[in-house]
């Protein structure tokens, strides 16, 4: 697989999140020890402890739905940083769960773009009366 | 002020930290719109909203000393990327507060680098058994 572009590498992630496609998933990141993955409260994953995590967390089936939100898209040689909002979608009794900060880096090798590195920020609660929205998206 | 290294801006921001020096944090970040500031449980903070949250924050005499361990440092062109754990010290009653990670992320522009984001992702709670430090760093 060779993505021509970090959006196209973007695409295949949150793909194979919501497939539970450990393979898949695994096929989207850089193939080298400087990968980095920190997911909510989850240790932090390096190197080759990055596909050990994924065949932890995914099963055919059991995948994860996620509506990604681009906030920041900056592109810089051969580096491309997207700040995104995840929700999570299509919970089983209709709960919405709060939407979490994530920043995805990827960097371009001989073979297309591939993940680098994924870090997410759960987000705080709401303030009593305020929209969780708004405080989010404080700027 | 002008920082030659990323290291040298990296230094900037934890002693401004220390310092509760709001303005000398400020100046360590990049003057853009493009900017993305997320510390533990507190509200994203994009472009002119990190000097916001920075003066809201700091205070001379009452800064955050914290110790700084680097895991990965990764240079591509204008774009620095430092994945860090960040140890708080120093607490009053001598307790010790479990390790944050954190992403820095600089760029270099016409008056040196500059901090363009910093993502903070608090560590779990360690298992029954098991010394938090090995979980932190399984790799």
């Amino acid at each position: 697989m060779c993505y021509a572009t970090p959006q196209d590498a973007e695409d295949a992630y949150y793909d194979a999140l919501e497939a539970g496609d450990a393979s898949a998933m695994i096929a989207v990141w850089e193939s080298s020890d400087e990968i980095v993955c920190l997911l909510p409260m989850t240790p932090l994953a390096l190197g080759p402890a990055v596909a050990r995590l994924w065949h932890s967390i995914l099963q055919p089936g059991a995948g994860f739905e996620i509506q990604v939100r681009h906030l920041r898209w900056i592109e810089c040689g051969d580096l491309a940083i997207h700040l995104v909002e995840e929700c999570p979608v299509g919970q089983p009794d209709g709960q919405r769960l709060p939407a979490i900060h994530a920043t995805n880096i990827f960097r371009r090798g001989p073979d297309g773009w591939r993940l680098m590195l994924h870090q997410n920020s759960p987000t705080p609660p709401p303030a009593p009366g305020v929209p969780s929205r708004a405080r989010s998206l404080m700027a």
